[in-house]
This record gives structure tokens, sequence and C-alpha cells, in this order.
């Protein structure tokens, strides 16, 4: 298995054969020119009228003052834009002319050239406009179509994409039992036609070597790179390798990378073939660290993206030897940056797109600690991430309404599921901006009481979000006390929820371990409904929102009070402000409403500790 | 005429109205969606194993240890992405496990649930995928296809540009006199299409009240903003507010801003329409201050550019009571930014083609002095500005032919004309990365007198460009001996062209008395040859390459030694690095061989001062 670094380096050797293009000038925003451009004449070419007034002989000026103006024997009128008679060198401006008929007085000199565009101004003949390599903007094309530039020659390559796996399905064809719908081809097109890429998605390709070997030729005839992406089962079925090696040759079969270890890199011909293996963080890695940098030494210059520094939240183990990526949400939380590791599944396309950067564990680590300053990779602008606003505890479905909500005032809501312990020590470390709660203190009062205790003497407001109903899901109507002897799914240790059915299990008596499954952990509430609705368990506690999402019945147990919890010093925070102007906005009632199971009247209620 | 401010306060109760458009999901990157969407089942929907081993009930493997291993009474073996079948509920590693026939023996217990994928575990049926209002990234197609989701809502708004002006002709048709090629709304368009508009150009269309007004309401009757872009001759033939007037209504007429005052901002029904001013560079302001701020608060949430530190290198003066927005070249110089201000004439679009940044003087300041430290705002990626490096001093062609050698190796190169004592003047402040020089002393050498005597005590390289023949440029094949009594064009003062000229001069005996339009100033050599070439001067001092550019007679009058002066310190720079690798190799000994004109026998050689 080779590292990272040695691989791309073999690979290095087997650029992609770009293409020059003409096209028109109009559709070559983004695009990279293949060649300089010149401009074909100069702009302006004859020497043009830079104001409204007269076209003069500037020695005939000579001399005029207020005391002695001086009628001019030659002059014409002139318009801004008009070109400058051969006889003339200066225009004055009508302000400071006296007209009678065609009798033209002055009260001051001028100097040569005086109000006058000069030929070549702007381009002379044969200047270069655009260098080579030059990522073509809007205000280029105003220039270049100017100077009679209507097609440009912009760099390309033409990449051919096939997706193989018998158990691939079309997306919009909802997957079967086993059955994986297709979807990292078309991610790769969109990706590399986002780097100047024309790509074309070949049909479904079953796992049979012969029918994989003849589309792949067909393919490397037709495009000057190509994409063999594997269904997302590995197992007995990977036939990609043996293709390559019969049609051209494999360079490296395994890099040690993670996602993305199972990448193949070869070429057919002088083309380059890559392998893309079938979780898609695995190929999106590939993509954004092979294909990527490939592209870019091809002669295509990629946008770097930005690096910043950023305060890790959570302890990373990483396997020395192996180059690992990480996905992030990242925000700014006063004056530093912090970083919150998303799920690490290669299948959670989710952490994608729910991710604005990402952390590359080099192979040489074993891994970081948490609070460590780690150099994070933007995959947004660092304009964008600004934006970004970190929500860290109790998981409720609202909170992503809310991120609905805040969107449309540039705040991006970042959620990270760890229950309400996990969001008061978040709160505690300064890890989040906010923290939704829920926690039921022996008072029978709600988070004040942890507040004081885990974050003593600090000053923290809370605003609620909805009183909510949380109750049993379950396929066939079970209540709390039909528990005993049912399979059940909890939610993980530290959550509100577990707590609250700590406490209500104890007010009726019962002990968890007559509870089957008690130990068995979901992180959301839509995942404890989803494990009862696919039969996993056939119980869980969750809230009214989650079950009714997935059409079962819902047996209420307890009103609890869901609050967000926001260190005081940030409350002035225009993101935050953002938050709670939508909490307590009539469109935020609404969708309580129709979400159901919130009691809306405590929602937008601020309460201080202390 | 309103400020800046205010001027779009009021323009902003004229939101665009965006519509709603679904896409194909492949091609929706980019955009902006219009509505949060939703999965629509959750995924994966059954468990699926997450290594190929075997299916398990994890009961059966409780006490297996290497001392008393287990087999399991029912077990299957399954595949990495196989449905784990609804008896099971752990999958163990094929490697774990001793195979005989269909029995399979373990030597380890298996925790419920390990290696297998949970229903939901990347998205569970009825979670928000993305918000609105979110920008498409092609890892976010990824994962929408694999949720099921084909289309997408997107954002957008039509856009109807209309070109007036009886004086301008197509792109791609030479202009005549007084002609101008139509340009602005295809800068628009293609503005516009990057911030999700779909835009129409229609005709051009003469200075004809009649027709600018049916044209006007056809044309806001079809889209859901209207630019009616002027010629850029204003004077006599306005008639854009007078149409807006009868159709609709003018909200602000002028507003202070430099380049842009003319800026017309109206409405027709509910739909907004602005009157872009016909100088390119003062379209490109409204189109980057106006329109998309406009975009911006229709809703389409357009990124916000970097804003950086860059230290001034020359004093700009503005007006008070108006805004100026002054394109910029910036490059980092060692720890610091530095800005280079472009030509501020409206005329002028190689300043936009040439800018990465701009300045916006605000209306309560009369401008700023070289040296401050002022807030710049990039027009690309900061990782772009990085790749730029600051050449001031002399002009010569070669120097574009430098910038696209170095252009491959993400280098981009911004030369700024001052002439070579300008340069050294630059160089000396730590003003730019490179001043090319050729400055002839008493003594007969070039550059290092110069560099001793302003730049005493400091560490300077000299790389040696090329060996160049000045020489005197005509229509009709004049020597320097025939200059008295032609019209003459000179360079600026500081240049070592101009220099040049008056040594050639004075070992002649010939006084600059004798030359009309001693005192008339080109900042180039092409500028130089143009000014010849149209008539305006007779003759005129340049390089053989600017001669031989716009096909004129050339007569020598000295080779002269043309060479990069570089602050020691930055020798090692990369980017220096690849403009020394460029000068030494054998294509840019071929570029000075197709220019002509060029000693190549000493490119390349360096030289150390002290």
């Amino acid at each position: 298995m080779k590292k990272l670094d040695e691989a791309f380096a073999i690979l290095a050797q087997i650029p992609i054969p770009l293409s020059v293009k003409m096209i028109p000038l109009e559709e070559s925003a983004g695009r990279i020119t293949a060649r300089p451009v010149f401009a074909t004449y100069s702009v302006p070419e004859v020497h043009l009228a830079a104001m409204d007034g007269i076209a003069v002989r500037s020695e005939d000026t000579l001399g005029a003052s207020e005391q002695s103006p001086v009628t001019l024997p030659d002059a014409t009128r002139i318009n801004t834009g008009n070109v400058v008679p051969g006889e003339y060198d200066a225009v004055i401006m009508i302000e400071d002319v006296w007209i009678e008929g065609t009798t033209y007085t002055i009260r001051k000199p001028t100097s040569p050239w005086q109000h006058v565009r000069p030929a070549g101004e702007d381009i002379a003949e044969s200047e270069m406009v655009v260098p080579s390599s030059h990522r073509i903007r809007p205000s280029d094309i105003g220039a270049l179509a100017a100077y009679g530039v209507t097609e440009m020659p912009v760099l390309g390559f033409r990449a051919g994409l096939i997706p193989t796996g018998s158990e691939l399905v079309l997306p919009g064809t909802k997957p079967g039992p086993g059955q994986v719908v297709e979807s990292n081809t078309r991610m790769a097109a969109s990706w590399l036609t986002s780097l100047g890429g024309e790509c074309t998605r070949y049909p479904l390709t079953p796992d049979q070597p012969d029918v994989i070997r003849s589309i792949v030729q067909k393919v490397a005839k037709e495009n000057d790179l190509v994409i063999i992406s594997a269904g997302s089962s590995a197992g007995t079925k990977d036939y990609t390798a043996d293709v390559i090696a019969e049609l051209g040759e494999v360079l490296v079969h395994g890099v040690a990378i993670k996602p993305g270890k199972p990448v193949i890199l070869g070429k057919i011909g002088n083309i380059p073939v890559l392998g893309l293996p079938g979780y898609p963080l695995s190929a999106l890695t590939v993509l954004r660290e092979i294909a990527t940098p490939l592209v870019r030494i091809s002669g295509i210059p990629v946008p770097e993206p930005g690096i910043i520094s950023a305060r890790l939240t959570s302890t990373l183990h990483s396997d020395a030897g192996t180059d690992e990526f990480v996905l992030l949400s990242v925000g700014r939380i006063g004056p530093s940056w912090v970083a919150t590791p998303l799920s690490r599944g290669s299948g959670v396309q989710m952490s994608a797109v729910r991710s604005n950067a990402y952390l590359r564990i080099i192979s040489s680590l074993e891994g970081y600690e948490a609070g460590e300053t780690v150099p994070v990779t933007l995959n947004v602008s660092e304009v964008q991430a600004e934006e970004s606003i970190l929500v860290t505890g109790s998981h409720d479905p609202v909170i992503d309404h809310l991120a609905e909500l805040v969107r449309r005032e540039h705040v991006e809501l970042h959620s990270n599921h760890v229950g309400s312990m996990g969001g008061l020590i978040a709160l505690k470390r300064n890890d989040c901006h906010a923290a939704p709660i829920h926690l039921l203190a022996p008072n029978g009062d709600y988070n004040i009481p942890f507040l004081e205790k885990y974050l003593p003497r600090e000053e923290v407001s809370l605003i609620c979000v909805a009183g909510r109903e949380q109750g049993i899901v379950s396929r066939e109507g079970f209540s709390l006390e039909d528990l005993p002897g049912r399979s059940f799914i909890n939610r993980q240790k530290g959550s509100g929820t577990r707590m609250l059915l700590d406490h209500e299990l104890k007010l009726r008596g019962i002990s968890k371990d007559e509870i089957p499954g008690y130990d068995r952990e979901a992180t959301t509430h839509i995942g404890v409904a989803l494990a009862v609705k696919t039969g996993e368990a056939d119980a869980g506690l969750c809230v009214y929102s989650a079950a009714h999402a997935l059409g079962l019945p819902f047996v209420p147990v307890a009103q609890e009070r869901y609050e967000i919890a926001i260190r005081r010093e940030h409350m002035e925070d225009p993101r935050i402000q953002a938050i709670v102007g939508a909490i307590r906005s009539p469109r935020f009632k609404e969708v309580l409403n129709n979400l159901g199971g919130y009691d809306d009247s405590i929602t937008g209620v601020l309460r201080q500790v202390p």
C-alpha cells in the first residue's frame, strides 16, 4: 500500500491530456485560457473627447484670462466620445466656453491633450490582454469584447464516468433491500465539471468482467480521463483492477488514505484512469485529494482552498502510516476558530453536506487531542465560514427548521448531536455558540440547576425553544408501562431524553433491567423512531414530531422545557441575535404547530443565570 | 445627487422578484436552494453489513475465547453492503472466523450491532438535507442523489439587458472612428449569470426615444430585472431616464460614486430597472456596488469578497461627498500586503483585467496618503492574491511574455509602468517585489551605479532580461538626427528611455528645444509607437518589438542592459524563483527572438550589489 504522496507522484507521470477549445466569449466566465489573448486593435483607436465641449488647438488658447478673453479662430463643438479631429489637440469643457453662434470665447488657456482620451489609452494593438492559465472573469469578458475578441481558447478535458455494481439503481428509484442508489458518478461529474471537465456519465454497468472491459475500452477511447466507480459493496466482486490491468496498467492499487483506501490509479494508453471506491465519502476524498491535484498538475489552475487554524473540540485518533481526512464543522467563537469533527463513517454523506472544512491527519501522526490547534482546510469561503454558528447539545427536529429560518439572514447553523450534558460541557469549554438542553432537576425545574452546578459563576442566558412532549414511540401504541419485556432503543448517556426516561421509570418503579435493549443507543429522536419503524426495536422514547414524521403511534409521557443556553457575552453576536429573532418569529410558531407536540406558550422566553 | 448608501436604500424597496425553478440535480452545482430539501427515505433503509464476514446473533457469541472457541448454532456468510437478515444483530469479520463447510467457529465474542451499518445511519426519512438559501456543492449533489432527489428547487431571476447608443457596433466588428464596441451588456450578462440570473441580451438599440421606449416596455414584461446600458457617449442623447419615467418611475438619477455617477435607479411595475453608465468601469462599479447587493437583498446569498489590510503605494485624492472605487494590484511582500492603484480612467478596461482588488474611499474621506494601511476588497481569492507578484518600473513588451511563462507556475505577474527611476523608488520603499530598470550611468555601466546611489547599503540582485535595442520609431524611417523640427512623443520623466534620449541628444549636440512635443509623454513603448502610427507624432524612441508590432520603421540608436532589480532577501521567494527560472528558460529565448531587437547573450546573468 502506497502513501498518498508517493501514489500521487506516480500518477502525476500520466497527466490528463488537456484539449484546447474555442468557445464563445460570453460563455467563458470561470474557464481557463489555453493561450494568451492579444488586442487586435487599439482602444480607442483614435483620440476621443473625454468631455462635452469644444475641440481646439491648444496654441490658440495661450494668454486667455478673465481680463483678456480669447475668441478662438478655429474650434468645433464636440461631445464626450466623439473623435477629436486631427487639427485639434485639446478639448475645453462646455462650462468654460462662452458661445455666440459659432463663435467660441474662453477665459483660460488649455494645455495640449487636456480632456482628450488618447488613442490606445486603454490598450494598444498587439498588447496582451490576458495570459494563458488565466481564470476568465465577467470584467475580463467586457474588456475582451471591447477589444474585438469573440471567442476564447479555453482548456478542458473530457472525463468519462462509469458506474459499476450490480446492486446499483438510478437516482429517483427507491432502493430495495441491498440496492444502492448510484450517486458517486453524479457527484464526480459535478466536481470535475467545476474544474473544467466535460463529463459523460455512461450507463450502469453490472459486475461482469466482460461487460466492464468492453465499456472501459470504449470510454478510454472517447475521453481524456476515465473514472470507474465501484458499487459500494466490495467483497467478492471487484473486477476494476483486473480490467485496467488487461487494457493498460494498474499503477497503484490501494493508497494509505482514510476514507478512500481501495482507490486504483492506472492508465490506459496515455490517459489516466481512476478506480473510485464505492463509499461516497471515500469517493469524495479521492476526488478532492487525487483527482483535483491531477487536474492541477495537468495544467488547469484549480483554486487552492483557504487554510485556517482552529481548536479541535474532540480527540481524534488515527492510524500512523495513513493520511486520514476528517470532515468538520467550523465556526468562529469570539476571536478563535473552533472545529467539531463530524461522523467519520464513510457511508455518511450527510457529513459532507454538513461540513464546511476538513482536517488532514498526516501519516506521521496518530491523531490530535481535544483542545489542540490544528490546520484546517475550508471547503467554503472564509467569509461563509464566518457565518456559521455551532449548536451543540440535545437534538430536536425543530433545530433543522431553525437552521432554515436563520439561513435567509446569512447564518449557517451547524448542529452537533451530543445530548444535553454534552452540550453543557461544550458550552463550558467554549466549544460551541449555543447548547440546546432539557435537563430535569430533582426540584422539578429544567436546566438552571445544571448550569449552576456545571458552569458555576458563568453568566449564561437561556432562550426557550418550546415546551415539548416526549412519549413512547412504537408500532403498536405502547405506553411507558408496557416497556418491561419489550425490545427498546435508548438515547446516548448524558442525553436529556435518557435522563427523563430514568426519572419516569423510577417514578413508576420499573427497573432498567426489565427492559431489553436499554443499552442500545441512537443519537437523535428520528433515529429512535426509525429503529422502531424498521423493527430493530419495539419501542423508544422520543418527541412527537419524530414519531409523526415516520407515521408511528405516540403515547405521551411528559412535557419538558427545551431551551438553548448561550454565554451572555455572545448574546449580542448578530448570528445569535438571528437565532433569538427566529425563535420569537411568527414563522417559528407555525413550524411548531405544523410539526406538532410542542407548546409554544413559553417559546422565546429568556431566563438568566445567575 | 444621492450618496451611495441612501440611493441603495431607496432601490432596496424594489427587490428583484425571484422565481423558483426545478432543475435537474446534476446541473444544480453553484445554484441556491429555494426551499429546504428533505430525505424521502432513510439511508440505509435497513441494517447493512459494514464488513465482509458472517451475520450472527450476538447472544450466541458470549463466552467465546481462545481457550474455548464457540461453534455458532446459526450464522450466515455476508458481504459488505449486504442486508443483515432480521434474525441477526451483529457481523463478525471474516478474518476472525474459522470456516468448515457451513460451520463457523469464533474465538471472541461480539457486542450487539458490531460491524452493522444501522438503518438511518446516514439520514432518516423526513430529515432536512439542505436548508433553503444553500449554495449547492458537488458533494451535496452526491448525497441528494443517494437520498432520492433528482430535481432541485433553485432561486433565479430573468434579467433583460438592452444596449442603447447609435454609436454601438457588435463585438467582432472593428469599430470605425467614433464607433464603440458594445461590451457592457456582455460583461453584465456574465456577471448576473454568476449570481443566478438567466440573462437575455436584446439587440442594439439606437438613440431614438420611441425605439428605446418600445423595447424597454417589452423587456420589462419578459423579465424580473431590466438593465439599460447607455452607449459611452453621454452628451445630448441620453433618453434612458425619460423612458423609465414614462413607463414607471425614476427613483434616483445620479449617485455620488466614482466611477458610475450617471447611474439611474428606477422601477417599472414591481421590477427594478438599472440605467448602466456607458463607460465600462462605471458599468462595472454599478454592477458590483449596486446590482450585486440588490441581488443579495432580493434573497440570493451572493458570496461576500474577502477584505485584507494593505499598504498603499501612492497617494489617492478623492472628492469628499463621493464614494470612489479604485482598482488595485495587490501582492504580499514579506509579511505585509501592498496595494498599487491602477489607472482611474473610467474607459480603461485593462485596469479591471489587471486588478485583483479594489479600494473604496468612503464619501467622508478626501483620500489616502501613500504608505497608509487601508482596507482592500479582493476580487480574487486570498490564495490567488498570494500568487501575485508586483513588478514596478520600466516597461517592456517582454514583461507580458514573462507573465505568460510564469502563469503556468501559479505566479501572477502584475506590472506597473512607472519608468526606471519610479521602479528604483518603489524598490527602496519595498512597494514592489521586482523593478525592471535600464539606467545608463556616466561611466557607461547600467543600473548598478544608480542602485548604489539610491539604495545605499541595501543588498540587491540584478537579473538580466536581455540586451535590447532602442531606436527611433516613425512612419518615414527617421533617425535620431532627423528629430529637430519633427513632432515627437516622449516617455515620462524618470524613465530610462527618456534618459537615454537625453544622453544621445547631448552626444549629438541636439537641444530638446529643437524638438516639438519633447514634453508630451506616453508611459509605454507601445504607447509611443501608437502615437506615431496614429499621426499624433512623427517620431518617438522605443524598443524594436513595439515598432515591429505596429508595423512601423525602426532606426536603432543604442543597445542597453535591461535588468530586473530584486532585494536579495526576496530572491528565495518561490515566485521570484519562478521569474528567474522563466528568464533563463529556452522558451524565453524563443520569445526574445520572435519579438526581435533583443540580445539574448546576457539574458539570465546575475549581478549582485554590493
